[in-house]
């Protein structure tokens, strides 16, 4: 077991179902599902107005589990250990940090693998078309369930960040602060374009079947060139060059093989092959479709006059090597804050690391949330200290 | 029929055969293909000492069929033709332009699709991983059979840039000018990346059979992936945002339907279809491994000292929105160009078009190429006139 003093330690996901078929979660197409379960994970204790509670919204392909380790014998931590824990950016000595699988996804939460009540089958490609602003109804369900009247924070990075905004625009008085990172206001056209290859890769794989395929392979061929192709937008061309530059996997020389003669050719088909084993195809494609559909402006109106009603304070985080959101779609947010006059801080972060810095660059990120909670909670005392417990 | 002025009118492709399997082409990979054909187009005349020749090189998914028409019904003109014909930059009334369909291509030359004298059948998975040096090999065969002893210039664009470049290293001797446009010394292992992504998606479309597909419908749907991703490269974020934005489908409204519901998805989509239709899955995969072992340093060493032995004139072109082969490859070239003290010209042409703006933004390509040869042809003055016709 990880005996870390900052570790979270061993932490038991937990699950919330609401949303009978009597009483279905009605979804932005106006299509419903019900009953819906949410997987989810806590660290560090609520205070007794439960006021210190922060969300963590998770990006396409990660999960309820941010931090901490589930089983003595894991190897591996949850995705954001480095940022969650006593003492670190998201400190639990303080806060009461909460991150819960979004509905769509294959990570427990009520997505495409899950029983459709009206089949008694998995809903497969039946499951209805979902967005960011289902994520957070879902969430809202929860915190509602788990007492919370307003968020300390939402934060996420990329669709965690598109969540984050969304937090603050559709529950604007439930959120006190916002923390956005390697995100923006919407999807680039080129991102919904690299998506698009993706879905036409799983769509047309033959086991993908219009999306029944469970209990067979699965069209496991077209969802690892969808990562594939999706991890190219992930990685800066410097750290690609830096890390495989035009490196031959055998011994310097040409072998003349159709297949994985580069080091960056095998290295993505590994990881094309590997994502295969622990993501789900129909997952893929939902969330894929909810990021392609989330556009502040079209269900918000103008960026400024969206953000003028709202309260939040906002941290907006960009990477100077993100090529997926690029800094200039976090700048036109903080652009929108300020012209509507709200209290924004704003940094642009150096780093070779391209859109999955925010996971790997932790140092200034963490001095720069640090920071911000620390002003957030001047703002707004914690009113109490949490519970021994 | 096309009877504007300036246009080359009606043309026909030719065929040269040569390597019979006793005599057969060797390739860089120590391998040998026997017999070889290659189609090629000429447009304008030789003059009597052949020396007004300029071979044209073709990028990816080109052919030989670069200017006018193949039938006075013909609604589409050759890939170049705004660039080739009297008075255009390629001057058919002075020069001799030649354009031959590269080795291991589907467009008429040996390629995958050829039959295999040991089997009798199509080679398919059995052809011979090609360079772009076999291409500018088998290019120079063609040449010797058309009695060229030196080329007044070699030109392309993309691949076809990587060609020119090679011919330069490969035959010096025989080339006055080397044009290359949209290329660089090397592919970047981002370009490897998205070719390796193409390539997964067609070898593990289950049609593709090992490459044996040959009168069966073949990896259409591998095909179209990987040409959408690879389409996403040529394009700029600037082009794809002007173009399609996150403009839908239907009347402005979300039909929450997995498929192409955005434009720019519609469009990937249909060009990955049509691109199925006129491209070879094969080919696909040769070509593409072609332009990934294209190294002039792997091959000639360091990139001054491989042109420091040369003789040629060099005009270099860059797009500014080129991502898929940014200014920053073309100025690496020019630099060791002039460390190598050789006579350059370079010029970055500012084009919101991206990597497919050779092809596209014809008028500043036009005025810089005109300028270049007729100032290679003060150099080297062409001895005569053309035959009369």
């Amino acid at each position: 077991m990880l005996m870390e003093p900052n570790s979270v330690g061993l932490v038991e996901p937990r699950l919330y179902a609401f949303g009978s078929p009597e009483a279905p979660l009605v979804l932005d197409s106006g299509r419903t599902i019900g009953p819906v379960e949410l997987v989810y994970e806590t660290y560090g204790q609520p205070n007794a107005e439960r006021s210190n509670a922060i969300l963590i919204c998770h990006a396409l392909s990660g999960d309820a589990h941010a931090a901490g380790i589930h089983d003595p014998h894991d190897k591996r931590v949850g995705w954001w250990d480095n940022m969650i824990g006593p003492g670190k950016a998201f400190d639990t000595e303080r806060f009461w940090v909460i991150c819960a699988n979004v509905i769509g996804g294959c990570k427990g939460s009520t997505g495409p693998q899950s029983i459709n009540p009206a089949s008694g089958k998995p809903y497969g490609g039946d499951f209805p078309l979902i967005t960011i602003g289902d994520m957070v109804t879902a969430q809202k369900r929860l915190l509602d369930h788990l007492g919370i009247k307003r968020l300390f924070c939402v934060v996420g990075g990329s669709m965690g960040g598109f969540q984050a905004l969304e937090w603050s625009l559709r529950y604007p008085e439930q959120v006190h602060t916002v923390i956005c990172i390697a995100a923006g206001a919407h999807l680039s056209t080129q991102g919904i374009a690299f998506n698009a290859v993706g879905r036409h890769a799983i769509t047309t794989d033959p086991d993908w079947q219009g999306g029944h395929y469970y209990g067979t392979a699965g069209p496991v061929r077209g969802l690892a060139s969808a990562r594939m192709v999706a991890h190219i937008t992930y990685l800066s061309e410097l750290k690609l060059n830096r890390k495989f530059g035009r490196r031959l996997q055998s011994a310097d020389r040409l072998s003349y093989d159709i297949h994985n003669e580069f080091a960056v050719e095998s290295y993505l088909n590994h990881q094309g092959t590997r994502f295969t084993e622990r993501f789900d195809a129909n997952s893929y494609i939902y969330i894929t479709k909810a990021m392609d559909y989330f556009d502040i402006t079209r269900t918000y109106g103008p960026l400024k006059e969206a953000f003028a009603r709202k309260k939040s304070r906002f941290l907006v985080i960009s990477y100077s090597s993100d090529w997926l959101f690029p800094t200039a779609q976090s700048r036109e947010i903080v652009r929108a804050l300020i012209a509507g006059d709200r209290d924004v801080s704003f940094v642009d972060i150096d780093s070779p690391h391209g859109h999955d810095a925010f996971l790997i660059d932790i140092d200034q990120l963490t001095r720069t949330v640090s920071a911000f909670l620390d002003g957030s909670q001047r703002s707004q005392p914690l009113e109490s200290k949490p519970p021994a417990r």
